[in-house]
């Protein structure tokens, strides 16, 4: 956890809230039952940025490497492999409860606490606060498989999907033929039942993890935690976030997880500080010697070539999702006075906008409407496309421009006349003409460009 | 549930399983723990094989239609949820237990079933069976939030997506801007506490589901319901799958969930028999008039143009995508005698090949594996592909052919000498001459055409 750093001048949380319940990007889950606390459903443009972000992160993991795997694992998993990673035993926060107010607060963070009865008090300095001694919370959620429930059928929703791979680690050593350093890469849904939630989807009990661990001969570790923290960097830079709103922070030995050995975080400049976006943890050999010693199998690596046997290290990028949309959104918020008036716009890196391009009529008659549809048809295909043909061309706009949609494509008189169309760049406002038959080509190249933000300058 | 058919000559069931462990498409989960009951991890060519599957689903739902949008809600919900959708009451299995034996059965089920004592006889007919009476099991997998164990903290791991789109009705109305007739589709994981799970990933408490929720005109509702069996049969097929291997089985009266006015299963010839593949009900207007009752808010919808104000009805094609990557397996599935040799080859579509292209050095030197390289880094930008060269050509084509990669690349001698290289078609074996340079803009075009499976002859 860091320290919040003062607000900046960027959206407010507020805003970005707005925005993502004004356009269905986000919004509270079952919202007509009164809503569960800090649960989110994604609609239709929240659906396709997030399927972007993690299809950017497979394409880096995946595409651009040779050194990597892929797996899904269960989420429900033995109740054995929480015993081993240590989860069962260690994965608490204290907790002291108030026998007056009856609430319950972490004993850690009764500083940042407010009493329930004199809420500018903090818990134990109410004048009648009854503090309980503060007992240890697991935050694994707890569930029972089978139709008799007691102890045996007891188990456990995970709490991250890192320990998935390492109980896979010999099955992929055998059938994907790989030898360290390799990785294997997941992304999949995990469960704390965190007590201090907030901050929109920053901290949720529900959430999505992308995580990779890479498997290394122990004496490359630190060299490859360093080209982790790179490659890492890299990947949120060239999706469009301005360098100056990340940063990298070690972590203090007092802060260090009980698997790790040295942990650098990314964080990033969300608006209520500079906030963790993703750990790059190297966790040594811990989780491949206590899987090995619960279960019995041998989980280390036999180099043929050199005749060494070692349990390999393990370097760990963990990225939350929802973290990277948010990022990405708050990143990408923008509002400016255009013409005497204020538009939001998402600045969003084209690869992740949800739609790429829309297609309008400039009215709904005159055949605009029809020939837009036939320009619309020849895009689809090759493009996220959307046709809007509702309200006014100035209305149509600020709603793409609010989900970020980097291209605008306008159909015409002129276009009725000669073919061609006008193709609108969301952040620049320039407006070029450019024939219809060509458009296809155009942003298929352009969507391939590096692209930086506008807001970086 | 439908009576399994005879078995086919097809691949057995062992067979695909044997194939999904060998090349890591997917194994036991939890293994070095000795595994949990029907609980499965995908391994790298299984996570490609089902991105590839829920992305064409995703292809049909939008990119290919304008009537649908996309939807990511929650896996806890708000328990009352599960109250207004009827699970909480009738989510059940009616389960008896032997006092002898200590095993619990499906009083449904009992025909079936083993006596713990003497498995050739059935339960109640064992010498010292004493069976209790029935009671209702429900399958809901329950849980905690929050720190106190007590009633108000229950909830339920979500046994279907489909709520999470019905709660979320009105939001999407307002918008994302569609009027009825519309859909909302949504991929997650649902959960069920199954006594009977087996068959492979056919049946398994963890599963991942392709739901789509189409609202509709109650009048209009038989059209969209013949509508959308024609369109999912048509994705199968579309995808590979033969024709005779389909069938579509209407629900007798009897079998009818509590919601459905009528549904009809999309039923595949897997191992074990024609077994549901995906289900197409007509929900009419149950779900939204149970939440508007237990919520309190209005969902349905009023049409401007006719002043008429109405509760949709709800056609709702509902798919496991575990169970179509199984029916994909089997009915890709191929072994044949080739120059005196068996081959097991997958006869997949190449778009939902894991692999498209693999591009191999004849032999480990004369710079064969360097330009290989090259030929592979110039590819793999546009298309998924692999490099491989170890072991003989024969070995790793019979490697390729088990994964279902469509086509081969070999740089051999005659590469070296004139740039062009041999490409190899999976099905038919042949192997013609080409330019390195064009294998690029050939093999996307390839991807995009048609596809009959050559089982299907």
């Amino acid at each position: 956890m860091s320290e919040p750093a003062p607000p900046t001048t960027e959206p407010s949380l507020d805003e970005i809230v707005a925005l993502c319940k004004r356009r269905g990007f986000i919004f509270p889950s079952s919202e007509i039952y009164g809503g569960v606390g800090s649960t989110y459903d994604y609609g239709h443009y929240g659906v396709l940025l997030k399927n972007h972000v993690k299809a950017e992160w497979w394409r880096a993991m995946l595409a651009e490497r040779d050194d990597i795997v892929a797996l899904d694992s269960a989420i429900i998993q033995h109740p054995k492999v929480w015993e081993a990673s240590g989860h069962l035993a260690g994965f608490t926060d204290p907790m002291v409860d108030c026998k007056t107010c009856k609430l319950r607060f972490r004993a850690d963070q009764l500083e940042d606490s407010q009493c329930g009865r004199k809420p500018s008090k903090r818990p134990g300095e109410g004048p009648d606060c009854e503090l309980t001694e503060a007992r240890e919370f697991n935050l694994m959620f707890e569930t029972s498989v089978g139709p008799v429930r007691d102890s045996a059928s007891v188990a456990y929703l995970r709490p991250e999907t890192a320990q998935g791979i390492f109980i896979n680690f010999k099955n992929v050593l055998q059938f994907a033929r790989k030898k360290p350093p390799f990785g294997i890469a997941q992304i999949g849904k995990s469960f704390r039942n965190e007590i201090t939630t907030g901050n929109f989807i920053f901290r949720t009990r529900e959430f999505e993890q992308m995580e990779m661990e890479f498997f290394v001969p122990p004496a490359e570790a630190e060299r490859w935690h360093r080209h982790w923290m790179d490659e890492r960097m890299r990947w949120y830079t060239e999706l469009g976030i301005r360098p100056d709103h990340l940063r990298l922070r070690e972590h203090d030995t007092d802060e260090l997880s009980h698997y790790s050995s040295a942990t650098s975080d990314i964080e990033y400049e969300f608006p209520m500080g500079f906030s963790e976006l993703e750990g790059i943890a190297n966790r040594g050999d811990f989780d491949l010697r206590q899987h090995a010693e619960h279960s019995g199998e041998k989980l280390e690596y036999f180099d043929q070539q050199s005749g060494e046997r070692y349990v390999p290290y393990v370097i760990e990028p963990a990225a939350g999702v929802d973290r990277a949309v948010l990022a990405f959104l708050v990143d990408a918020y923008d509002t400016e006075e255009v013409e005497g008036r204020r538009r939001t716009v998402l600045r969003l890196h084209p690869q992740l906008a949800p739609v790429k391009v829309a297609v309008l009529p400039l009215v709904s008659k005159e055949g605009m409407p029809e020939r837009a549809r036939e320009v619309f048809d020849s895009l689809r295909r090759r493009i996220a496309a959307e046709y809007d043909e509702g309200g006014s061309i100035g209305k149509r706009y600020r709603r793409q421009d609010e989900i970020g949609t980097p291209w605008g494509v306008t159909v015409d008189g002129q276009t009725m006349a000669d073919g061609t169309v006008t193709l609108r760049d969301r952040d620049s406002l320039e407006q070029v003409r450019v024939d219809a038959g060509e458009l296809g080509e155009l942003l298929a190249a352009r969507l391939e460009e590096p692209w930086i933000s506008p807001k970086a300058g």
